[in-house]
């Protein structure tokens, strides 16, 4: 069994609230330095056997069809080690 | 400006419906070998100047305190090239 995680962000050029909401209270809770913070969705999906090309191609699709809003977010998929 | 990310995921033990939902709905629309699918939260952290490790420190109280409810999710914190 191997992990593939797939990492959703927003797109830079879209807002995104909730990060600001997190900046906003880092420097109220005296976080100093803390410029920014975007948040986003971690998917950690386990496939059976090991993960080839074809396996990495079914997770890029599952992420554009399920996991992701492609019109407002951005998607990586990765092998984690 | 330096990015550091964290992620922040249910521990092992805790029941993730969101993630069995997501499993579930993939065996619905043809995807075949996922096992497990959870679900959890990256943020994408941009700290003014250089990262040390008293940088990395305020990010990890960071998680600590406002990213992660520590009793039910873990988070790692890591430093992107």
């Amino acid at each position: 069994m191997a992990r593939v995680v797939v990492d959703v962000m927003l797109k830079p050029e879209i807002l995104d609230p909730q990060g600001q909401a997190i900046a906003g209270a880092c420097s109220r809770l005296g976080f100093e330095g803390i410029e920014q913070v975007r948040q986003g969705k971690r998917f950690e999906v386990e496939v059976e056997g090991a993960v080839d090309e074809a396996k990495l191609a079914d997770v890029r699709r599952l992420a554009e069809t399920l996991l992701a809003n492609t019109v407002i977010e951005e998607y990586s998929v990765r092998v984690e080690d």
